[in-house]
């Protein structure tokens, strides 16, 4: 008795009795309890070939979500794990705390768990051709690139909106406005990641337009958390420089900062503007709601799901998608 | 050449071979290396006898998650994929809308990847044994119980807070600080869930108080989302019915009710006082800070999870456990 053997009696096909063996979700109900029962009457047992061992290779595709508590990913995680149960796949996340090395533990979980193909959520920029040599599947960056690092546009995908552009687009709409003394809220302006990449389009602005920066107005966190946002904008007051607008790199840290601004008796948008970038839903309801930079969450998610499969199934070489964020305006900002 | 012949070569224990075969995360890397490199020196493929085919049996726990963009949900999730992953277990999530029937999906799920077991994610108090028979691996019901079904307590585990007890509490902390006229917003009083639950441990606080509650400070949105509460409460507000107080069911409805109020030129604590459920980590920098229920996070997790694994492994019957929801003070609340 064969896998063809259990076709033939189902009527079905050889590669939907091998779905039904391997838990492939596009069967029809109908035909797996078909097959089902067909190799439970003939005690059909697989025969261990190497033809069948290499049917019951894994469908896994591995998420690593870079830091904890992200309130942008956590929105992006459930629409990406549908989407790839859509496509046949068996989502397995994986979260590392935003110390952690993410192409390290992405290598360990697609050796542990003979992964198809990789996402990763969120990252360093400026992987080396060395680092990525220890993946051996298929991988998306997903909201980054390699803009500091050697990879050929052949080794890599990635989805991400251009954090350059939109550092630079977040200051101008502040210098628009009249502002020069405009304060930055970020993790580091050395991460390699979103934070130096937002922080060098900020200082492009302000060149551009002739305004020098003050050092005094950088606040580093050296973490994305809501906690050092609060404690680091705390700071900012009590140094005393003078500043009428901030720019933060994330939603969570502006809140944050709006928060400690609120406290130290300033009101925003009245005594200063804030504006930042993610667009999560909850800041339309925050008071004052926030004017930010919104990433394309469903477009984004959907681009690196489909350029993984497409990887994944030899249909395409590897591709960077650059998306645009474009600003939502709520109440944070005003005119000086 | 069999399993054992291997693991004598190696000098490591069948069960080390099995692991590797079934890419437990459990072997040490060393361990590994050696039976891969044996495997693939003698051209080693397992036989395929029933004893083999056991082995190939998944590791995979579902974790079926109700409801799109659910805040409190989503902090749970990375941690409670963490710790599946940390028991030798992959974690599958899958996530159905709030009008999808979870039952049917986490049945659906269990077949498709041989579940070995599966933590529902927010659901419906009310299954029968009818309703669960479709299910026949272990299930934690995950912020939820049985409170509307007829389960026994050998069919069934899960952790949730009590929810009745925190809807009294809610009630009971405004009316102790003089509140009379006191609106509630939430799903549905009859959703048969936590909105339901809550709603009678509102009333009954109120009842004990001797306060009549005025129906049209009932809000209802059927839906948990903040979209329908802030609309709803906008609604309440055109109403023109007279209130000081309101409990919202979740934090992510007060947030949006909170902006609805202050859109009416309604400030809160100073015009209503705001009180809700669930302490996600955002409500401590919103303006004002939240006086929330806090829902012990980290234990519900622990709890969760431990309890499937125990299942899983034969460790334990099925228990209910119940965790203590603890009021978090912050702006929203004030003394009449």
């Amino acid at each position: 008795m064969t896998i063809k053997d259990i076709a033939l009696c189902c009527g079905v096909s050889v590669s939907t009795v091998s779905r039904v063996l391997n838990n492939h979700p596009n069967v029809s109900e109908a035909a797996r309890e078909k097959v089902l029962c067909a190799i439970r009457e003939h005690h059909f047992v697989p025969n261990g070939s190497a033809r069948d061992l290499v049917k019951l290779e894994s469908d896994a595709v591995g998420l690593v979500l870079r830091g904890i508590a992200n309130s942008f990913f956590a929105e992006l995680i459930p629409t990406m794990d549908q989407l790839i149960l859509d496509a046949g796949y068996t989502p397995i996340l994986h979260q590392i705390r935003s110390d952690m090395d993410e192409l390290d533990a992405a290598a360990k979980l697609a050796r542990a768990k003979r992964l198809k193909g990789l996402i990763l959520l969120g990252g360093s920029n400026d992987y080396t051709q060395e680092q990525i040599a220890a993946l051996d599947v298929p991988f998306v960056l997903c909201t980054y690139t390699n803009s500091f690092g050697n990879l050929t546009p052949e080794q890599y995908s990635s989805v991400t909106i251009d954090d350059r552009r939109t550092g630079c687009a977040a200051a101008k709409l502040l210098l628009e406005r009249g502002h020069r003394r405009i304060a930055i809220l970020l993790d580091s302006i050395r991460d390699r990641s979103v934070s130096e990449l937002r922080w060098m389009g900020f200082r492009e602005a302000l060149e551009e337009a002739g305004v020098p920066f003050d050092p005094a107005l950088l606040a580093e966190t050296v973490s994305y958390d809501m906690a050092g946002a609060y404690s680091r904008t705390k700071k900012l007051l009590a140094d005393g420089e003078a500043f009428t607008a901030l720019f933060a790199v994330s939603d969570a840290m502006a809140i944050a900062a709006i928060r400690a601004l609120h406290e130290a008796g300033r009101s925003v948008p009245e005594d200063c503007s804030v504006v930042s970038v993610d667009g999560i839903a909850l800041t339309r309801y925050t008071i004052p709601s926030l004017t930010t930079f919104v990433q394309p969450q469903k477009e984004i998610v959907c681009t690196a799901v489909q350029t993984l499969i497409d990887l994944i199934e030899g249909r395409g070489p590897n591709r960077q998608i650059v998306l645009n964020a474009v600003p939502r305006f709520g109440q944070s900002v005003r005119q000086l």
